[in-house]
């Protein structure tokens, strides 16, 4: 990598677009979009789009930017893993490099299970010159909330919020252990779940939501209609005691 | 109280409107706070501003509007509480009644340890007819960890959200418990706290954030610092392992 430029380097942005509905994203995510010459978003497979590159031009206009899809690895393959990131880090390094701000977008909060993350912590380690900024989003989890109309805390209570998995004694640990508990990830274990949740009483506590906030948003109330159920990935459950 | 509107009732908002930057409120909470025409806020004692009106005032005028200031009881006395809770709800329900909108706005998110959540169940008991929507904000502990550049959970790690108290084993419990601990209400058991981390080897995984995001945000990354310091109220602690 040659470090030609000797002027200002560009700032990363770490924006947090919000969980799905295109209002909730912050005037200062709204104000840097505006301000950014370069837009990066995470591209899907197979030309699917993400919510945060869908909400992203809602509110700029696409042609006068500098548009940068990056791939994010999905294998476990060490050497393909390092190889796709340095290259991705790479892409957002030669905007940096010639001055330029990179915006990347992220659905819901850029410190919560984001790619942002990765990509942040590469970009320290390979250009520790480089200033990032993290622009906080509403995240599914407190759009959950709302949406449900249930308070995540109030008081002394604790909030947990945990990946689901097939671990039972973890799930049930989980619950046990907190007042309020938001899983995601948990269309991959909902029968689990149920099962975790009838132990210990608590089926009539959970709420489950798809998608929250976006036009595809689904709820169910009742999350024994779910039992043996196909869930999409975006899938989180609250439970509140 | 007189039921005496036959008319449509007005909706009652809970608007969260961020963290202190007032750039970190939604477009959606910006959207309802213009077209609201009451907006609600919590009255602090003596005088005192909340950034909740600080943040409306910047957004709005509040001349075109009806601005009600609720007292939230601070007591422990059981009838005095009910009384002064009565008396606000009444207040926010006459507007309703008459077909008003009414935005009460509350720092940070909604659903999180804030006064919303209680009006909202006081009304649903007394006027369970009430329209109430949530609309979620960012909360301090989302933008803490902007403001840190530190990730609150990547991958499989789990985040809880903990009031501090004075009770060692607890606090003790919650940090070996979870990847990544966000203590609020810290200010009062900075010591408890500082032992507790300490004992765990710790102290350098911790750092505190008071009035995140704000003009008179503090951040400190050495928390060795703060033993035996007076910290204000919107004090927290991020530990992450």
């Amino acid at each position: 990598m040659s470090e030609q430029g000797t002027g200002k380097l560009g700032t990363l942005y770490g924006l947090g677009v919000g969980p799905g509905d295109p209002e909730l994203i912050t005037v200062k995510a709204f104000r840097i979009l505006k301000e950014s010459p370069v837009i990066a978003y995470p591209r899907k497979k197979m030309g699917a789009k993400s919510y945060a590159l869908t909400i992203t031009e809602l509110y700029v206009n696409t042609e006068e930017k500098v548009m940068l899809g990056l791939t994010f690895p999905m294998t476990r393959d060490r050497e393909a893993l390092e190889l796709q990131w340095n290259r991705t880090v790479s892409m957002v390094w030669e905007h940096l490099e010639q001055g330029k701000d990179v915006a990347f977008v992220t659905e819901g909060d850029p410190m919560i299970y984001s790619t942002y993350i990765h990509l942040m912590r590469l970009m320290k380690e390979r250009h520790p010159e480089v200033q990032m900024i993290s622009i906080p989003g509403i995240s599914s989890v407190n759009a959950s909330a709302s949406r449900l109309g249930i308070p995540l805390a109030d008081g002394d209570e604790q909030i947990a919020i945990v990946p689901a998995t097939d671990d039972y004694e973890t799930m049930r640990r989980a619950v046990e252990s907190h007042d309020c508990i938001v899983f995601i990830k948990v269309a991959k274990v909902i029968d689990l779940m149920l099962h975790v949740l009838g132990d210990l009483g608590l089926v009539d506590k959970a709420s489950v939501l798809t998608k929250v906030t976006s036009a595809e948003e689904m709820i169910w109330r009742d999350i024994r209609e779910l039992q043996g159920r196909e869930l999409e990935y975006l899938t989180l459950m609250v439970v509140r005691k």
